[in-house]
């Protein structure tokens, strides 16, 4: 699309989308930034519905590369270099810059037979969060719950490690994980945590229909009140006597774990 | 220990660690650099010989934080914010730096009747191949080979992910993966690639025991090369008719894939 077909960023509006770099302003505003061709790209591809689209802000090579922009007319604006360095804080911007409106939270009830549920309990980091929510959404996951600690999965670290996956599932936070599970396991789901005392995740009978897939601290694991809580307690056991190295990366046993659960056909 | 025992570092020995930052010097002077005091730690406990360590610089608060210095002695230095910050690449550093001798190289061959073995085809991202050396050590990987277009190993990034897994595997790098891997076949290995054509993992037959798995670019995939002489193509499989994210993480995959490799029976 012909790049004069838009016009500038107004020093308001880059105001306003400068601010969603803090989780305060994500959090009132009701809405998140992304940075760089290849997250907008994956976004707007897996957008539920265009209004969801806040704010696009391109330089001129962007508007060249990205189709289909006549759909967010009105809402597409120009940027320069200034802009796009304060907008991705990083040296070298790609010139691609969005906000998005957050999908709808409130407390997740599933209405499936059969559903797939992960939770995390204090994932610190954001690339985990992100990579995490990006595995779920690939075995099929329907929604993804941050409990306290969690890192915000709307900021721009935790935004492009998901990978364009934000708007396929739903993605809740709560105050009180144990709550929200001990709710769900009411409501019929199979609670899983994995813990370094727990039996090798190969070994459990079938899973039943509805089950959540609880990952922990980067450092410390799962909390004390959510592994007492948790039906099954998941291992996933190293080669040889002795570990080589002390732990797996959060993301890489969230992986093999919902590839377990998720894939299992019971 | 007490800091006073330790000399303050020169600025020869300042500048040589500095350059250690990257890639060219690392690879004359067979050296490589670890920060943090979490990296650091991991790295030392897992010393093969205390001579693989070359040069250890603390600032005051770390020398008190760590253990079994003594065995260091002669080659740990006092270092200060400048130093750290130089040596660090942050603007925030832990005040814990270290130089690390690589281990040797020289062509892998495996002694054992019993081998796994991993191999990367141009994995660009560092922290992807430091992850993936670390699931690997976990998995009980006897090496991990590096082919060309693959990030270095033992940069900053790398080694942070590898969460001190280095020395627990051999760390190979190859300029023609291809030629590495019909040798290792010729040697009876069976050599996997995850392949968007390939079969689902879990419908193999029990795995020869002697077996490699080879992760491939995080955008374009493994090679045309490597792809064509695979004994075995690996699919992930996604749930539902259509993905609901275009791809996994490469550490991810890979550390799905060595669960199904590595921790099989057969």
């Amino acid at each position: 699309m012909r790049s004069d077909s838009f016009p500038p960023l107004s020093k308001a509006m880059l105001g306003r989308l400068a601010r969603l770099g803090q989780k305060k302003h994500r959090d009132s505003e009701r809405l998140f930034l992304a940075e760089g061709l290849r997250t907008v790209t994956e976004l707007l591809q897996s957008l539920p519905d265009p209004s969801m689209l806040y704010a696009l802000v391109l330089d001129e090579k962007a508007a060249g590369q990205l189709d289909g922009l006549e759909r967010f007319a009105g809402k597409t604006w120009l940027g320069g270099l200034d802009e796009f360095r304060r907008l991705a804080q990083t040296a070298t911007p790609q010139g691609v810059c969005a906000a998005f409106r957050k999908p709808e939270g409130g407390e997740f009830r599933s209405a499936s037979a059969r559903s797939f549920v992960v939770a995390l309990d204090d994932v610190q980091d954001p690339g985990n969060v992100g990579t995490i929510i990006r595995t779920a959404a690939w075995f099929g996951a329907e929604a993804v719950i941050c409990g306290r600690g969690t890192a915000d999965p709307f900021s721009a670290k935790a935004v492009r490690s998901s990978a364009g996956s934000i708007f396929a599932l739903r993605l809740d936070t709560t105050p009180d994980l144990g709550k929200t599970l001990r709710r769900l396991q009411a409501d019929g789901f199979t609670v899983a945590a994995s813990a370094l005392d727990g039996k090798d995740y190969r070994d459990f009978p079938a899973w039943p229909a509805r089950r959540v897939l609880v990952i922990g601290n980067e450092a410390n694991g799962i909390s004390p009140e959510v592994l007492n809580l948790a039906d099954r307690r998941l291992l996933i056991p190293h080669e040889g006597n002795r570990p080589a190295v002390e732990s797996l990366n959060a993301s890489v046993s969230a992986g093999i774990l919902m590839a377990g659960m998720a894939m299992d056909n019971g």
